[in-house]
């Protein structure tokens, strides 16, 4: 008797809790992290980080940041980095919001721009935190089919609030036309938020359609092409009023003082952010072609990544095998979409060399 | 009828931005920040920080501070910073959520404890945060009265869910008794959030009841005691099930890298923090016994802070003429219970002896 009152107890406290957490929270899934390993051996391509320096004026600013000014709180308007980021693009500060990352501005804009009975929309497969944040908000989300080559077929749905199109996407890589995107703009009636994360990677970039229509928001990021993950600041630009409803949502002081600093000389030193651009882009030429030498199907990036479809051995061997060599690439097992083909960050160039010895070592010997 | 043309244009505009943003967003006012006047020669005692250095392991991590690791993305459990938080209280790393300050602790909380049609609870007045939360949440909210000296009276609405409590409470700087404590727990059925962000300037915490019971959290903050408002970082301790609430619904990748490592080394020199503490106690006794001496009214504060009723001049006419003399204290001016006094920030020893002065110049001379 005395352990049927025991487990009697146990079930009344974990009823207890449950009806403590909203009901739409508690049924979520905490976030796995992806593989981060401490190993310094590893060959991280998995998570489209730049493996370049950033800026060395950093370093600098780094070593002018005084402890004496640690015991105030930021700036809250980030206001030297609004205007920083708005000469860049020709724009007023009041059409720049700035982010605790970027998955900061998409989360706050699913927030802003959705009535908690309409629906969001993205791409399937485009960037996974989207439906996250749809569950996250409690937010109806629909998927927008891509044809078997992962491209836009033109279809959207009427019942679509927010339309979130990572361009280039991810993890594919591949860039809709000028031409689709005025189509896209021209019949959607709510807001589109064009997630530029990789464009310093493609050739062209759509700022200038946020700053001509209402309805258009496009984030960026200083995760990739300015190789500063580490520090979480990624902007948007878009109509101030819509720039305004994102600041009315946000945390008072969401940007902390060091990445204020940090991220204002990374964005000054353009030249650096471009060189390591060039590198990256160059080295995704070459393990293009040697992926295509192998056989493989490989996608057309415009990105800093690759996303390809081994040829000779299943995509989820290739990933378990370069595994096992201490090269990690990203392998999405559970989208059924997904999971014939890997998504490959581009790292060195000897890091590269280094994979494809690696897959050409496992086509060649370890296959036979 | 060109003028006709253009104003039918504008309007239809305007109609058709407002229906991008979601409706609560949409009627919210945007956060004015508070004065934070760049001249230093202003002493500014109207923010509640620190105006002693953070620890000087500080200065030492950001020396050590690699840009080669700021490429990568940091680490989304700041599992080192948690482990050493976990240390400090004697729990384990499951009973820790870590925050871009406290504030997104206290935005986080609000989503993950009610439903949208409960309502959160918090006294009137407390942190000013709270009643702006719960518009951007678009949640109802219980004010809970306390008398006439800002004391609780023990009663507390049943429809509550979420009930945050600041302990010790600000503007007042009044901590509440064990025995309050103890009895609003044992009769509150929803979460209760203990914001415990002046704590380590109080005698004493409640964290043990934050590993005790199922339904209390506690949150802390770097901002004060540790003299880092401006890295943001604040944490809380309690149930493992909440916490993972919480982690369900935070950004992956919430603490930036440099945060992680500051905040790990300020919390484990518990000496500097402590050192920082006394000094200001300390001055918070000079200023409160030289207050009394000018008749003012004055309530005892367990915070960095002190709340009082000025005596033969109004607090608005005090604020006012300090301002003028470059001491920039509190007012605020929107709550009819909070026109007559004034919460003055502890500074530095120098800083207050001048703010004596010149209240003493004010009395005697200025109102002559």
């Amino acid at each position: 008797m005395h352990i049927v009152d025991l487990q009697q107890f146990v079930l009344e406290e974990e009823i207890k809790l449950s009806d403590l957490i909203r009901k739409s929270v508690d049924k979520l899934n905490e976030y796995i992290p992806g593989e981060q390993p401490s190993d310094k051996n590893i060959i991280k391509l998995n998570t489209n980080e730049n493996p370049y320096l950033p800026s060395p004026d950093v370093l600098d600013i780094l070593s002018m940041i005084e402890i004496s000014n640690l015991n105030k709180y930021p700036d809250p308007n980030s206001t030297l980095l609004k205007k920083t980021i708005a000469d860049l693009h020709s724009c007023s500060v009041d059409e720049v919001f700035i982010g605790n990352g970027s998955d900061e501005i998409l989360s706050l804009s699913v927030k802003a721009f959705v009535e908690i009975d309409e629906a969001i929309g993205f791409f399937d497969p485009s960037y996974s935190l989207y439906s996250v944040l749809s569950d996250i908000e409690n937010i109806r989300y629909k998927l927008i089919d891509l044809d078997n080559d992962f491209k836009f077929t033109g279809q959207l749905s009427k019942e679509i609030k927010l339309l979130l199109i990572a361009n280039p996407n991810a993890p594919t890589g591949l860039s809709l036309t000028s031409n689709m995107i005025s189509k896209i703009i021209d019949n959607h009636n709510g807001v589109l938020l064009i997630d530029e994360a990789y464009a310093d990677f493609a050739g062209k970039n759509y700022i200038h359609l946020a700053l001509e229509r209402n309805n258009c928001l496009i984030t960026r990021s200083l995760s990739k092409s300015y190789s500063l993950a580490g520090i979480r600041c990624g902007y948007c630009i878009g109509n101030k009023r819509l720039i305004s409803a994102l600041n009315k949502i946000k945390d008072s002081y969401n940007i902390n003082y060091i990445t204020q600093e940090i991220a204002r000389v990374a964005i000054l030193d353009q030249r650096t952010m471009k060189a390591n651009v060039q590198a990256i882009n160059e080295t995704k030429i070459i393990l293009r072609n040697k992926l295509i030498e192998f056989g493989f199907k490989v996608f057309d990036s415009d990105a800093n990544f690759l996303w390809t479809k081994p040829l000779g051995i299943s995509a989820k061997k290739l990933y378990e095998l370069l595994k096992q060599k201490n090269i990690l690439v990203r392998y999405f097992k559970d989208n059924p979409k997904t999971t014939d083909y890997l998504r490959i960050t581009i790292g060195t160039a000897p890091e590269i060399f280094k994979l494809i010895d690696v897959i050409n070592d496992i086509l060649g010997n370890d296959l036979k």
